[in-house]
């Protein structure tokens, strides 16, 4: 297929060469950052364009994968190409988006975490579609699943759903290594003495639904315990964090 | 060595089988439940106790591991050996707790997450020790090296900051696994789709500082999604949590 890759952030430098090795040809990838554009085209040998009226309108299939606050305005500064797919990539926005712009349209969410430089492999990540009309999910489902072994149909619904789920068990829990970091280092000691814990954490589950799995002092309602961590802590955010946390496994636990 | 583990909870039931392993006498297991005692010690070949005064005194090195709460009031039930070697495995708990007990006194403490029936690497698994004179941090050292290839001296302070640490990186992430999990569940959703991202997410650590491994709307200062999260949710706590969590993850990216 013919593609045309919009944006050059994290998911379009992971997607886009990822297409490219599938044997699809990327025949242009657009930023308003021209250098963000070239980087990418180097990669997956395609035209850099940084102004949508240069969008190569000849291609049978569109991948948005630009920040969800934009989105809606790109959409609108596209022209209608009704013979094309057009696909976004973001778990929060809904399908409808492309309502009245385009007529064929859909959803290719890859539910990961990507940074720029990081390898992620892209095989097992699953993929999440949706389209407007059953021709044009089959063309979505075709593509998801030429990039990974799991591919899911869901509704706008489900995916704000799978998006929140994907902040707590991802984006949220990044952000507690990031306290633990602090702390450690705080204390003299390295961040890496951590892994080994945090590897068997997330190991565990694969095999223990997560409730049963609870461990610490919150979940044996330890409470001198947790009274000794919340006066060691100096940082408020972190008290606060700990309080409203231990509370909440404690409910849990009932 | 000749052995005598006090307890057999999660710590001591992965500790003791590991000792036994490395060719050490595991004489006894003490539980004040009789039937946890002789479960224990059933895989390690000892006899299993459940009144203290049973005790052998004869063993090199008597390995504390019962709740944070017991241990005073069973440091305090012990006979006096002053020729033994007295280690407790309690991340949070004070050297000093065995002062004017015994003679030869201090910490082993395995860094991990230990639920029975869940395999754990010990090898990897970072212990972190202490001892009240150099010859018993020496023989703390050497248990520990037979046990894990990480082995750490740290004080009682820095074990406090170690294990504030581990609720952060490992008990308060295992929480935020298991609200994704009910998130997933109410929207019919398998919790086995998180699990790639879940992996990814603590693999990324390995290789980049957790502050710059941050993503999601938090970090993107994206209000209209992180509203309409909050909006989306319908449960209390996962509002407070959501809020608390994308607020100190946006003033960490300032």
């Amino acid at each position: 297929m013919k593609i045309v890759i919009i944006g050059s952030g994290n998911v379009a430098s992971h997607i886009a060469p990822a297409l490219h090795r599938a044997g699809h040809n990327i025949v242009q990838i657009f930023s308003p950052t021209p250098e963000h554009a070239q980087t990418l085209a180097a990669v997956t040998g395609s035209d850099a364009i940084s102004d949508i009226r240069n969008i190569d309108t000849t291609a049978q299939c569109y991948i948005y994968s630009v920040l969800d606050d934009v989105l809606p305005s790109v959409i609108g500064a596209m022209p209608a190409l009704p013979n094309a797919v057009h696909l976004h990539t973001a778990g929060s926005m809904d399908i409808n988006l492309f309502e009245g712009y385009q007529q064929r349209y859909g959803v290719l969410y890859p539910m990961q975490t990507f940074s720029k430089n990081v390898e992620v492999d892209l095989c097992t990540t699953p993929f999440f579609i949706e389209g407007n009309d059953q021709q044009t999910q089959d063309t979505a489902l075709q593509l998801a699943r030429q990039l990974s072994h799991r591919v899911i149909c869901a509704t706008t619904a489900q995916r704000t759903q799978l998006h929140i789920g994907a902040v707590f068990a991802s984006n949220f829990t990044n952000h507690l290594y990031a306290m633990c970091h602090d702390i450690l280092d705080a204390a003299g000691l390295p961040f890496d003495v951590m892994l080994p814990l945090i590897d068997a954490t997330a190991k565990k589950i694969h095999t223990l639904e997560p409730h049963k799995a609870q461990t610490g002092p919150a979940a044996r309602h330890d409470k001198k315990v947790m009274e000794k961590h919340i006066a060691a802590l100096t940082n408020d955010t972190q008290k606060k964090i700990y309080k409203l946390l231990s509370d909440s496994i404690e409910q849990s636990a009932e």
